[in-house]
């Protein structure tokens, strides 16, 4: 497995481009993915009962077997937007449909940006209609996409799979309101693997629990984000069926892309400084590891300590403490990068100058032993700073 | 029902008094309350699993029947420090005992602080015996339980039950850690009401619900925090029967000391310069309501709209969406202050002046309404403010 440059239209077969629609005073707002074939989709949505028109029109889109575009904005949320905003959506999806000469069922649609407010339909309509595909430029897409994000979020790898080179590529989008519970940002998966719709799904699913939906910024699940992936078949490679060799590379290669956005988002929380890692061993079952480390990424104590380049393991037991798993409080080891502060819930002598340099550094481990059991879950998280409280303040509606 | 001056020593056969013992730089940080006869006590706990050594000493005293005194320490919150930990909660409590000449058993003892760090027992114990019962000084005793609080919280409320005068007064420590589930920081409440313990645990078990915890200030839950309520019967009232007109008159003064100390802690949260008040109706069942008021409050993107005076509705409904209750992501309306924002989740016309002006108050209420049932249910939260980085960055081990 091999991770190269590239972006979201590497795969084979896959175009992408991005451009300035409008809905931003500058910066690109308006991306479409393409498929030259329709691809095998697979989705996960934001578990807010207030969800965004979009995401209605994706769900309806999915029954349909095969998806061969996204078209996505940002800027704009189309969020309790009512009956309006579901047509303008719809709409969305139409044009897109036209303009690229496919039917509207197979486009994806996904907006970000303020809730709220009405997408300008207009300004969509031109923008769409200036898409080029023939001029692809697939970046642009990426960061077409973005919000308050400070840097646009990718990887592509490949790897030969019965005798195929098969290639994956992710992007995302993320930065505040990340609190994913299925998956509060954008992010979207294209691949030229052949697999079915079905498995595509399962593993969706299965690897959103350990990846995207263990990032936090801030505890606020979001109304409108999805992960969407695209599998359009044309490296040829044999269908992968499951628990297969071909099953477990295409799964290490989902697992890695799905944990390299997660930890890019993380790592551009608004605001944020530090990218935080938790990982929890010793725990019950997997779910309870990932549910403890997660409190520790999401305390804001934690990241206001980690913020302060503060070893101040307290707020961090504190929060082992209050997760709700089963732990022994007697029994809590906890390290910050190599050097142990508590054995058996006891303050550790530790090198002051090795945690200071550890503290300093843009990513930071917090390790976690709850000596009760066997599985193992990781967490990641940011800091939470000045700035954040600034961008958020300042953000006005 | 009168509000009066006061202090926790104002209900009849109580004293209070606190002092710098030498736990803290400058401040007071040692206090006790006194009770001329055994009261009956109730209290409530943390529910974090990591829990102080002073809760399972008080814990252990409450098994008995009644409690005489409470002896407070501020600075050191004596949490994560083993068996010696256990060891010097224990030796304060007899210390304490000792000192005021009546049984260990009868003295419960908190502390709040720094975690992991072991008292000091020689400061402890010279503090202990400069403490002088006979000149009295009660509002130290309100400073003494102080940690990054900017200001003591206290209420004095007075009535006639059944032909006594009776009178009930409270005290808290807030400010960071608050997330009470149980009751997540320290709260001392004095009467001289005369009424059983089971009935007093009672109203403490179903009053702290609706009020301690339903504040939030950062989402976490402390390791030592408790409720404590003495009624030492002073009053020589008719014992409180359960369901009777003096029932609803000590439960009506339970209700305001709870509610008026547990704003007051919100209020003053780390760095905050706002109280937020979230008040949601029309919910199918009460805790479904608190819930949701509780999300709303707590939510980091709604505390930073509110130091930015923002009216960001897309943050609230966002908050609603996510908090688990049952809702109709179509149905619901919105105010902040008297000025509706949203009608069946779509936005409305407001009076952008009246909206500056609500939103520069020291107080912003928030009001949903769920328009699915009939019950309601309130919370209470700050802003998010750079002050509040700045105390918890700044703030170290």
């Amino acid at each position: 497995m091999q991770i190269i440059d590239g972006t979201i239209a590497s795969p084979k077969g896959f175009y992408a481009t991005g451009l300035h629609a409008g809905l931003k005073k500058e910066k690109k707002d308006l991306g479409v993915i393409y498929s030259e074939v329709p691809a095998n989709a697979a989705a996960v949505y934001t578990t807010n009962q207030v969800k965004a028109a979009p995401i209605f029109v994706t769900k309806e889109a999915m029954k349909d077997t095969t998806i061969q575009a996204v078209v996505v904005n940002s800027g704009i949320a189309n969020a309790c937007t009512g009956k309006l905003g579901l047509e303008n959506a719809k709409e969305m999806q139409a044009i897109t449909g036209t303009h690229l000469n496919i039917p509207q069922e197979s486009v994806a649609v996904a907006s970000t940006g303020v809730i709220g407010k009405q997408l300008p339909m207009e300004i969509i309509e031109a923008g769409i209609s200036n898409i080029d595909l023939e001029k692809p430029e697939p970046y642009a897409f990426h960061e077409a996409i973005l919000t308050t994000d400070t840097a646009t979020k990718e990887i592509v790898i490949t790897e030969e799979i019965n005798g195929q080179q098969v290639t994956m590529a992710g992007v995302a989008k993320g930065s505040g309101m990340i609190h994913p519970n299925m998956a509060t940002m954008l992010a979207f998966i294209t691949t030229d693997a052949q697999i079915s719709e079905e498995l595509l799904q399962e593993i969706l699913a299965v690897k959103t629990e350990t990846t995207f939906n263990q990032i936090t910024v801030d505890g606020d699940t979001s109304t409108n984000d999805m992960v969407l992936v695209l599998a359009n078949g044309l490296a040829e490679n044999p269908v992968i069926e499951k628990n297969s060799k071909a099953f477990e590379q295409f799964v290490a290669m989902f697992q890695l892309v799905s944990e390299t956005l997660a930890k890019k988002i993380a790592k551009d929380g608004e605001g944020a400084t530090k990218l935080i890692e938790a990982q929890v061993v010793g725990a019950l079952n997997g779910s309870e590891a990932r549910l403890v480390a997660k409190k520790v990424v999401g305390s804001s104590l934690v990241k206001t300590a980690m913020f302060g380049e503060d070893p101040n393991w307290g707020r961090i037991i504190c929060a082992v403490g209050y997760a709700g798993s089963h732990t022994d409080p007697e029994k809590i080891d906890m390290w910050i990068g190599d050097q142990q502060l508590l054995k058996n819930s006891q303050p550790q002598e530790f090198d002051e100058t090795i945690m200071k340099q550890t503290l300093e550094k843009e990513k930071i481990n917090i390790t976690v032993d709850l000596n009760i059991g066997e599985q193992s879950g990781q967490a990641w998280g940011c800091d939470l700073t000045y700035k954040y409280v600034e961008v958020n303040a300042l953000y006005h509606t």
